[in-house]
């Protein structure tokens, strides 16, 4: 399956048997895998500042770290998620310039400082054991160029702490709400402010909650119109999504 | 199922045919139950108020009406829940002062009225969906003797709504929360009261509410501590548990 | 609930009555709430295009009707999503300027017919049978003052016909992709854009997609970062977050 | 996104400006989607046999029969699964040579009546309950061309009957199975023939079955290794994946 | 975050700067919550008693000697659940007047002696296993000023065990009761009692209890009108709402 | 399929006309089972009192007639379950003699009424909605040859009803237990006797049940060593297991 | 807890200070429990061998040890399952006489060797890996006084080694049939004998057998009818429930 | 097991000793199985290249190297899965023939390299970690005789990388594809090829992932109807189902 045919039409060109018209005429009828064309354009201008990223739970240190640099060798932000201080230190050794974030078990690389996000993205946590999760969307971010805020520990049993920050919500163009046990945070939220809300459902609680399922199913049920899920835990992907939304 | 072979036992040992240590020894051979001591005291007293319950969902309005007159016939209130105008029909015509509680889809004979809880049962919704259930609960805590009140419509994602009404909340003894969806009320109501909350999750919702198992979930993993839950759509077991406390 | 008695007390100030200090005091004790301060602003501004919603299912057409009409009174456009034939029978004969988009099963007043979106949203669906879902999506859209556009029946298993139309992908500046099955068309087109994408599940398919279950776990396991989720079948709820996340 | 820079590229080949072979290079790195290629070859010849499909459970028999009759326009044979008679007496109307095979549940429409399987497909059911879906695998192995044979009602709890006819088995290049319950039966057929095995869980049984669930994880966890599965009452994509095997 | 904004406005007033219409105006436009009107009374008198607490599973012990000491700043009593002997070793060092409750795994330090309960909360137990989920029960109320009873190793296998402590029961003015593996306990004993009942399912048991569900299940499912339920192995939150009912 | 060609083959040795080595040669290509060895005994000394068993549920009335009648012809007991009183008004028509036991939803026709059992089968139902499963657990097992007995309505939530009746307890030689909801009845009847218990979960209850789940898992949990399970809803199993075990 | 109030009362009878009329009066009021009379029996007749039984997993060793020990005093056998070597080692210590079971993983003490069963046990394994439950069955029934045999490693995907042992099958008077993975082979095992089956799923297996969940919905399903149930890897309960058959 | 008692039987016959009619009755009760009859031919011409197979995981090392050297005793080649290093260091030792294939965790001892597969099998993995699963997939369908081939990494979300491989998809004659997470890579792989498609779910994945289950409906759900699948993790039943296809 090698570009023949191809090179055949376009030396028909050349001869002056088939004009240009003709030939994309033509191409359109040709199965395209045979061309080889059907690499997406890595284009630096539409990645910028995204980040290449590493999810280290579950990798040794020096696999992490091999990844990490070569990595680096290819350019642009670097993202470790899910690392510990082992990874970090392993990742320390070979790319002298990484980051450990430490609240957000993230290990970080960060070459094009350049902010691409038109507002703020606030992160949300209900509880003082999210906020591993809701950093992680945080420090996910700021890597890929956004001003951030945060408010945490602001869970609904005690609703009025939430309401004396209200102002925080409302300096947010996108906001990133996490919460484990029954997951309500991201409904009260979206009641209070008109921006897009992203939730994360935390595995933080025991019991009933059985890892994360009850403040999913919660968030999915979520009253407030706003709202929308990403996977239990799933801070880099919150904080991607918020990221997303706040470049439009 | 009489105490005479007890009785005439007894007699024996009046007439000195059997001795004392005789008699101990043979009564351990006596099935105990027949003694009528293991009966549970039905008094009046310890179950003022109580009323008779029949669940009317899946049985025939013949039925229900049959069942219904039984317990009349046994004095006391008598209470039918998920009992449709079918139902009511004809237990109207079995006993003409039954009263059907349309909101609350239930049948009442209330001969006992008198004030049994000493303070006041409040019933509170998150949504206009949730109402047969909130009115379930709350029309069990009626015919159980307490002074009730409710708040319906205020969900989490207008939480101006249940604040405004705040003054409600601080008038009650006891709560019952009702919510479907993400079941998230009665951990905000939980944290802006210093009384126990009785949880109902009720089945509103649709997709991975799963019938209500989100709501349950949630509710059982509420981060305000003076949460306790019933089955789901179970607004007797709520409005039946409140009453109890209010009692105390 | 006006401001009355505030205002006495500020006069009682202002008379020399009052010092400023006895009245911030005093003021500590006034339920906050009638104040009218902690009400959210209802100003059309900020709602311009929002629309009121019902969601019809399993309330009969009378209800419907009823509750569609209260809301034509209050202003703004209405929306009622699973609507049938009959609920659409109804409604037109209490509004009859109310319009039956039978496809998604909706009911629509629109009066404000601003475009208030700054791009377009595009809608996307698996298979032939999640075209409801994927036309409640996008009428939302639409009602919300949305430029739409969509592309339908481009599953997974014919990647080709994705493919084909991959210029609407990139006309969209937010994608609603409405998915039931295997769930895996979020991740396929999340990786060919690089806006945001609001993934809907739904309840098509039998037997293990458990009414939609399936479709759900893989959107939120989506390898696409720039995926997140709604509940099954709720193409209103991702018609609002796109419209919402067009609108910044 | 036209295909300008395509025309203008051949344009300088036609002028001599560009080589054939640059030209190739050059399009290499062009977003090969500009061009339109992509279009999958849907030759006649790969396709010979495969029926068009339609799932007609939930759709009204007028709509089964419109499809039905767009099919027919299409060529080839159509396949219409889990159908009523009700549908069927519509889709008569439209395409009186349609046919009904009333034990699968199937409408057929057979053109191409060719041989492609080059063994036999046998289809075995455990119980009578079953028999609807083996016989939906065994109407789709027909029309796509095979021989079929089938077993039927030789669950594991009478394995005599089983081993009674395992010459039946014997002569089978591939085995579909198909059993509810426990869904033990793929298991033992499994160590008894060395040819793949088709597993169809069904939905028959009750209570702890959950509507196949049992059965589907019993299959998934065979013990005999030539077992792979299909979902829940698909007898279709049984028979589909057992026709493709046996054109092998 | 003081009144010090209002106090001024309220001086312009009385200083005729401002008219009182002028200030309910700006008053308005304030953030209400700098006000502090909206912070919920933390005042002694109703928290009398109860205590501040840690969840020290998946916790250093550091982290909890650093938290402990903080709350103990804060005055009152102080509460580790799920504590472990290293946990107490890091806290006995950081606040020596703590002890230890081995068989409830909590760290306690209760400066407020003072009975705040009117009755005695009876705590129950099915097995010997369920003993730390009772004791933490038990040790919550007592930190809340209750007197307290158990019983212990009454399941319901072996019924004439509770009933022969039957006196226990009748005692109580609320009940927790803490049961794994089947969880039938609190049926049992709600049918015995006339006073409330809270549920504790706990995660003894193996295979299809997984983790405590069976006993979760069975407890929502309570045929005893009396029962309302909290999360598995959440004996806390039982003895913090046992403790609630019975301050009524 | 008789034992005629192995004859034949054994006569031929007999006559010379094959010596015994080539016999065994011969035998291993017939296809033993046509030998009859591997034929179950399917002798009416063991099978004496079974019935032949119709799943009625989801079968036409004229299907469950039908079958019957051709059990009939076979002889022995038939046995219909879950049959509604169209099934029986069909069976009736076509075989005059069968009984409709309305309680059980059950038709039988008992031709073999020996009595098999050699001691009592004691069933027991925990609420009076259970009865219809208990019923036809007591249906099967009489059918089977079994002196029966029964105590209905003596759930857990009141214990007394149950020790009231110990004697009728102790009379079994095996039980069946049913009981929907909290399934907790086989836990204290199993506590209770020193005999096997047969358990059957019913679906009774809403919510939280689970169709019968809660009860199931529950069973399974049971702290009585003496206690095995049947499928939710399967009275006419433990029916069977019982009398399997009272013939013993 | 003696009987002294109740003879002093009997006294008084005797002297006739008490009528019988007024001693049935005053009966009703003593508390039953104290008179002993509800007291089970544990007489040694009806005990006889029945082990006191640990359940080791989850206990430290000393832990076991001391419970083994105060068992050992009460006299009869004793039983410790899931016991690890580390567990033998400590009980050992305490009690020399101890004998363990290593593939059964159970300790044991034997001083009532007498024989209760009147039959065999027969206790069947689907697999190897399964043989640690069989074992625990095994050594249950043996420490019960059974007669006991044994057939391992007859899997359901190699059905001819089950068929080649039919002969000990037919010589069980109860089985234990103990699979884990698809869980089939007490469905064929059930299909082949006339004596009931106590079904065992294991935990052996791995991804969808969800830790022994798909074995035991397999067992629950079985299409055998004399099959029931106990818990996943509950191997001491099956011994236990066919102990109790055996001695009928 | 010999046939040498039916032989010593025929011989009887021969000699006029015993009648036809009396060696078909006596023949009846030998156990069959003694004769050979159902004994299955593991005649090596069926079995050629399949191998015996160790599942090492949850074994210690000593068990396998013991295993394993007794599988070599029995000839033809040996396959341990889910082996660790230290796992093959003991097999090793006892067999120094062995191969390690540590991506596929894998040992290997294979003495029959004769190729009986007929086309190529291609194994693909959506990501790096799913490779382990596709390694011993792949392993296994080259120690049973096929010729194999790869492409790893190729996921939904960057589906040009597919595609720029469609030429090893087109010469597969079966593929196996393995994939965690949304699991959607075998729809799109059985879209774009004619050949059967067996999916394997693989565990990797987090939060709603749910250990594969996520994965595995997904692939049970596939749109594409040449897609069969096997269990969470099973890359060796994925390639013994390749193999067992690839022979036909």
């Amino acid at each position: 399956m090698d570009a023949s045919s191809l090179r055949k039409l376009l030396q028909q060109i050349k001869d002056g048997r088939v004009t240009p018209d003709e030939a994309v005429a033509r191409m359109r009828h040709m199965p395209f895998e045979d061309l080889g064309f059907a690499k997406i354009d890595h284009h630096r201008r539409l990645r910028a500042g995204m980040p290449e990223v590493i999810f280290s739970q579950g990798k040794r240190p020096a696999q992490v770290a091999q990844i990490f640099k070569r990595m680096v060798a290819e350019g642009g932000n670097v993202l470790a998620t899910k690392a510990s201080k082992d990874h970090f230190r392993a990742v320390k050794k070979a790319v002298p310039k990484a980051v450990y974030r430490e609240l957000a078990q993230a290990i970080t690389l960060q070459r094009d400082a350049a902010t691409y996000g038109k507002g703020t993205v606030v992160v949300i946590s209900a509880g003082t054991s999210d906020i591993p999760v809701a950093e992680e969307a945080l420090v996910t971010a700021e890597i890929m160029g956004n001003h951030v805020a945060h408010l945490y520990d602001v869970g609904v049993a005690g609703i009025h702490r939430l309401l004396l920050n209200k102002k925080v919500l409302e300096d947010a163009r996108v906001l990133v709400v996490c919460a484990g046990m029954e997951g309500a945070l991201p409904s009260v939220v979206g009641g209070l402010v008109r921006v897009p809300v992203v939730a994360v459902p935390t595995s933080i609680g025991y019991g009933a909650s059985f890892n994360g399922l009850a403040a999913l199913l919660a968030m999915l049920n979520s009253c407030a119109s706003n709202v929308s899920v990403v996977n239990i835990d799933n801070g880099f992907g919150a904080g991607y999504v918020a990221s997303m939304i706040n470049r439009l």
